[in-house]
C-alpha cells in the first residue's frame, strides 16, 4: 500500500466509507482513492468529512451481473461500459484525468455525474430492475412454482433475482430514500394493469404493451434519454 | 389442405377459435387438428362446441421469445423444450400418439395437463413475468430513462417489454381471470418490499432478498416443483 498510485475500494457500499477513513491514513498522501460502488452519496460525504476530498473520486462502472466474487470476473467486463464519476469539487484536474485514465484503459467510458443525480439514476435504471426481480422470484417461489416452468423470457426477467442479498441490502438501505419513489411508480403502474386486465379493457391493454414496447425498442445507441433524471 | 394429416394452428389466441370451426370444414375428417397458442381453455371449449374434440389436441411449446414473426425463427427452436398438450378427454390414444410424435420430432418434450391447469400455470410463469417487464418498461418510460442506460441485468428484466402488443393483448384477455390473481400476487410483494426500503428493515431485506435468490438458484432439473399449482 506504500508504493500504491492508485487505491479502489470494492466492497459492500456501506463498508465503504469506514475503510476509505482508515485508507486516508494508510495509504499514501499523494494516493488517489477511488471505488467502484454502486451508491455514491454516502462515500463522498464520507471522503469529504475525512478531509481527501482532494484525492477521492467516486466511481460506478454500469457493468456486472447477478453473479459474485472472483468466478464472476471475466475478460472486457468494462469494454464499452458506462462508468460513472463523481467528485466533490475538490479534485483537481490531473486527478480526474488519472481515474478517467484507469478506466479507459480497460475499455471504460468515463463520464461525469453529480452525486446525487448518479443515486437518483440508479434508483430507477438498476436498484428498480433489482426489486423488481426479486419480488417476482419471491411470488412464483411464494406460489410453488419453480424456475425450470419459465420460459426463456421469464428466465431473463427473473435472472437477477439471483443476485447477492448481502450486497443488494447494503445498496438498498443506502439510497432508501431514491429507491422508495421508483418503487411506488412501478407499483402505481402494476395496479393500473391489474385494472384492465379485471376489466378486459382490450384498448388500455395494448396501450400499455404498445408504450413499453416502444421503450424497448428504443436502439441502444439512440439519443434522447438524459442522466438528469428529475 | 385436402391431403393434410395433421394441421397445426398458430395464430393469436382469440382468432383460434374461429380457424379452427372453419377446418372443422375444410380440413379432411380424418385430419389431425392442433395449435400452438399460449392459453388453452378456449380453444378447448372451442373444439368440444364445434364437435370436433375427438381430433383435436390443444399444444403449447414453452419457447420462443420476445420477437415475432419469420425473423425470430430459428433451428432447434423446440430442442428440449416442455410442450404441454392437452385434450377434452375424447381424443383416442392414437392421435395422442400422433402429436406427441410430431413434437419429439422436433425436440421438444410432450407433456399432458389439463387445460385449466394449463393456463393457470402460465398466467403465473409467463403472463405474469411478461406484465411486469412491461410495467417496468413503462415506469422507466415515463420517468424518461431510456434502456440504453441500464446495465446488463436490467436489459435482462425488461427484455420482454419488446414483445408484440397485439399478439399479448389476445393472450391476457383469454386468460384475465388467471393473471389478476397472479398480478394482485406481485402487487402485494411489491408493496411489502416498500414497506422495507421506507422502514430501512435491513433483516426483512435481507430475507426478501435471500428468498428470492434461493429461488432463482434451484437447478433447472432439480425436482420439487409441479405444474399443478393450486
Amino acid at each position: 500500500l506504500a508504493d500504491a498510485h492508485v487505491v479502489v475500494i470494492a466492497t459492500p457500499v456501506r463498508a465503504a466509507p469506514r475503510l476509505l477513513r482508515w485508507l486516508a491514513d494508510a495509504a499514501p498522501d499523494r494516493a488517489i482513492l477511488t471505488d467502484v460502488g454502486s451508491t455514491k452519496r454516502s462515500i463522498l460525504a464520507a471522503a469529504i468529512r475525512t478531509g481527501i476530498a482532494h484525492r477521492f473520486v467516486g466511481g460506478h462502472p454500469m457493468a456486472g451481473h447477478h453473479e459474485a466474487g472472483w468466478r464472476a470476473g471475466r475478460q472486457a467486463l468494462f469494454r464499452g461500459v458506462t462508468v460513472w464519476l463523481c467528485d466533490g469539487g475538490h479534485v483537481s484536474q490531473a486527478v480526474r484525468m488519472e481515474v478517467e485514465a484507469l478506466w479507459q484503459s480497460v475499455g471504460g467510458e468515463p463520464r461525469w455525474i453529480d452525486a446525487h443525480q448518479h443515486d437518483r439514476l440508479v434508483a430507477w435504471s438498476s436498484h428498480l430492475p433489482q426489486l423488481v426481480a426479486s419480488a417476482l422470484g419471491r411470488t412464483l417461489g411464494r406460489k410453488g412454482i419453480g424456475r425450470r416452468r419459465l420460459g426463456p423470457g421469464g428466465r431473463d426477467v427473473t435472472r437477477l433475482a439471483g443476485s447477492d442479498a448481502d450486497v443488494w441490502t447494503d445498496i438498498l438501505l443506502d439510497n432508501a430514500d431514491l429507491v422508495a419513489p421508483a418503487l411506488e411508480a412501478m407499483a402505481a403502474e402494476l395496479a393500473g394493469l391489474i385494472h384492465l386486465v379485471r376489466d378486459g379493457d382490450e384498448a388500455g391493454l395494448r396501450q400499455a404493451l404498445a408504450d413499453a414496447r416502444r421503450w424497448a425498442e428504443v436502439h441502444a445507441t439512440d439519443p434522447g434519454d438524459a442522466a438528469d433524471v428529475g
